[in-house]
């Protein structure tokens, strides 16, 4: 099969400060819909609308903002046992440990770890699947191509998180050597090329499934991002985002790094979204594009040509 | 490694009657840029621009217009040996040969065999790389998101090529069994849903990568296919193809079938092509999409819920 | 003032056969916003969300389709008195007469009559003001830019028709000498170029408020027009429309004529609608587009080059 | 005549610190076209690919940037006499003088005013008509929609300015009770509602053709404005400006006022420019839109909500 190994990114669980206005952000602002909860309601289960799983947004009621973690969907059990079995291997990540099927609604065991930046990363291979919602005569049979009665900005999935840390060799190398990904793009000092600051990863033809920049912190969230496919949708969020007073941080922008369109805003907690839409089709044979430190300005944000003050220093 | 084995649609040779025309049409209107040519002038070798291989489609002057081969990058030469051999064991092929490194400009060994419907389709494994042309200090450093003095339409790459043959199952099961394709959508009878009337193959997160209707002739094509990467840029293409008097076909309008927005128009030769944007992410676990034949209308031209007079009797 | 005389078109009313699928149509598809109905059900009054006075469609049950009359407004009542007078004076319409206030609601005094074409066409000077909902802090008061709660295709406003006719000379002359309106484009035979086969007339900075084509009917309604703002509208529009079943004549596509950006098609009653969005900024000093007879395909339809079937031949 | 006055702007004419370096940015960036020079070469006349007219841009070599004069287009000589003895009688002029028929070429005679903000405007009624390149078939005859050959950003045409200005009610006073302009939008203290701190003025159908706001400043240019035709071509527009490394100020974004979706940038000499898409349709019986000083950020800037630093406080 030519998709193997991790497939994408299944879930990110993340912490918000009070459930209520998390959730009116994130449904209807944002557009995900709810697909579970706790008993208790400590925790909110949300999909977008053209994500065929049962949820790819964990919300959890806590005293910080931030990632608890980032699970991948593998394409197969056997895949899950011999990556957690690389990964042991490996002796790059701490704190492993099986979490039993169902502890999230509809999914199957998932594989814990803490990888080198100090990320909590999860690998599961089965999800229960709700589908998208666009079937006319049953699901997936002769769909329209979007289904009706979205809210909000509705992007159609969750795509990757940009997280921050300091050991981005450590993760770079698992990665990369353990969990099978390609570099697509890497932000490196000038003087010395081997000195990543930054590196977009993908398992995908996408530009990216999650990157990392190096700050002298541990697992610490600078934003999660859903997928648009247009930039005059990005225009749409960004009115969307001005009407319901949601504190938007950058944007509408074009990124260098992914050529993505792209608007940057907070969730109630403070943990930094992204919509966007745009990009290039990865291949693996593709050369890896290289950014020097002094463009990091236009790496980031093409058109400024340079970083607000938040991009460094907000993060979750 | 995530994605492995056949990676991409990595060229198309087309036959056209006369080059001149021909390369006015692909160079001038469609915009591709020319990278080599025979000694004889006989085959004219071009790529997209952010294609960053060598070339991706190739001209021959011939007698009759049509496809002679369909070429597909594969991963590594390992690869391309195991495949030649799982075809050769599969026994679904015919006419199996090897073509010399260099028989293309640029390019490896390359592997032949024509499949069920009668197409002649191609594995290789190197291809010189040429780049995009988007570096700013040196090949893929520090890029802009798009090259200056692009001409015509300038798709970013050819995407993939929808074509007509009697054997769809035979051709079916080589690309899924041997090849490690996902269906992504099919269109079937009502009354037999194994009974398959269209397919729609990916090796890849596209929704398509090559796709088949049944038709009892053998070796067909009906549009070579060239990504886009906007709605409003397949409006600019009508009116480039009407300023240049280029036949369209059909559209600007939707696809039912992978959701794409598109427009189909012929080249001097009456090949068909296809200019597109949007469509879905595809994934090896994402639910096959079902279109009954009763629904072939909308599955291929959405808004229309019809198709025109030239879908299933013009190809070439 | 520098927009005096005639503003804009300010209403259409129109039969339909049946009320309850029309107001599926108009409200639920289309998207207008019902402001009122006739004590016996028999009128029904909708406007466009952009538009603030009280209603632009006015629809009637009726045993045929087709437009009943076509309302301008005007600057004024002095406006409205001297025009009556004018039309009166020109000796170029039939049945002239005054419908009282309130015959529409919210509607002053009509000026009633008809043209050389056949068809009925009113002034007035007066409508309530409704507003478009995007005030925040009361109407009209920091507003935001489209409001929340829109259905369906929501155009933001009535825009244009496009009516068949017999005796275009004179209806050419009315609008021009009397009502004072310019002609942006015209199709003329090339052999004879005073002869008109189509007259395009905007009373504004738009390419058109009415056009004319000549045929040998009375009265007739080829198309009234909805105003969408984008091309990505127009794509969103035949999903819409297509999910909907409703029957599209044409399009997306783009019009020679104007530049227009558009998608034809029926409401349930067999009248043609448009939406669409682009065009030019017209001026009263900028030259008369003219198109040949020979070339009426891409003066109508850009991309296809060629008039449909139903474009001569299908009006209500 | 429907519309009458004062058509539209006609000409801006800027100051620039160096020739060269301007033409570079309007010719190849922006994208104008050079239509005529001085002899000398100190002025040279520029115009967008849509616009008709011989020119609308005059830059002239100067020690200081900013603004030298901004010419409107009247219907008529009847007009330009009537309007200057209008302005002559209005008593809010100063500096009243006739500009020679062929002192800009092509250009019949102008009248020229200083206004009470202290920029000083002109009137004319006469200028050469080029054409926009569309015509396949002599000029204006069965016109492609957008000519071939453009370069850079390419607007269709300079749409209005903002000045900044001391005298704000006596400007208003003049473009509303001499000149026929409209108020479409305003901002006022909330506690003074006839306390103007901006006033959109309009003579058209456009959301606006000149704009002030009250500065403790004479004759002074916040931006100079293009109209570019949709929200992707700001995009573009971006992109070419980065990829030039033109200054960016802000965008692309939306203003609340006018919703225009915009992009400001800044000429070689600090002359800001903007390209914008999108607006409302304007008529002078559309309700004035009103927006708080406390509501300035979104007016002008919808989507951030705030004013950039250099909003109020950069201007040439």
């Amino acid at each position: 099969m030519a998709l193997t190994g991790v497939l994408r990114p299944g879930h990110i669980a993340l912490r918000v400060l009070e459930m209520g206005p998390a959730l009116n952000h994130y449904v209807d602002v944002l557009g995900l819909i709810e697909t579970a909860r706790d008993d208790d309601g400590k925790r909110v289960f949300l999909k977008a609308w053209d994500e065929h799983d049962h949820h790819s947004v964990v919300l959890r009621e806590a005293d910080e903002a931030g990632m608890d973690y980032f699970g991948w969907k593998v394409d197969s059990n056997a895949t899950l046992k011999k990556m957690a079995a690389d990964i042991e291997d490996s002796g790059l990540c701490e704190d492993l440990q099986w979490i039993p099927s169902g502890e999230h609604p509809g999914t199957g065991e998932r594989f814990r770890f803490t990888i080198p930046t100090g990320h909590v990363m999860e690998l599961y291979a089965e999800k229960v699947i709700l589908g998208n919602g666009c079937g006319t005569d049953g699901p997936n049979i002769n769909p329209d191509p979007w289904p009706e009665g979205l809210k909000g900005i509705a992007p159609s999935r969750f795509d990757h998180a940009l997280l921050y840390g300091d050991d981005l060799d450590g993760t770079v190398k698992l990665f990369t050597e353990v969990l099978g990904f390609s570099i697509s793009e890497r932000v490196v000092t000038k003087d010395n090329p081997d000195f990543m600051i930054g590196t977009f990863l993908t398992c995908s033809n996408k530009a990216h499934d999650v990157a990392f920049i190096r700050q002298p912190v541990k697992g610490k969230l600078h934003h999660a991002s859903f997928e648009l496919g247009s930039w005059e949708k990005v225009l749409r969020a960004g009115d969307i985002l001005s009407r319901k007073r949601v504190k938007i941080d950058m944007g509408p922008t074009r990124h260098g790094i992914t050529r993505g369109e792209t608007i940057y805003f907070f969730d109630p907690s403070g943990n930094r979204n992204e919509v966007f839409g745009g990009g290039y089709i990865f291949y693996p044979d593709k050369p890896v594009i290289t950014w020097y430190d002094e463009t990091l300005g236009p790496a980031i944000f093409y058109h400024d040509r340079q970083l607000n003050d938040a991009f460094l220093s907000v993060f979750t």
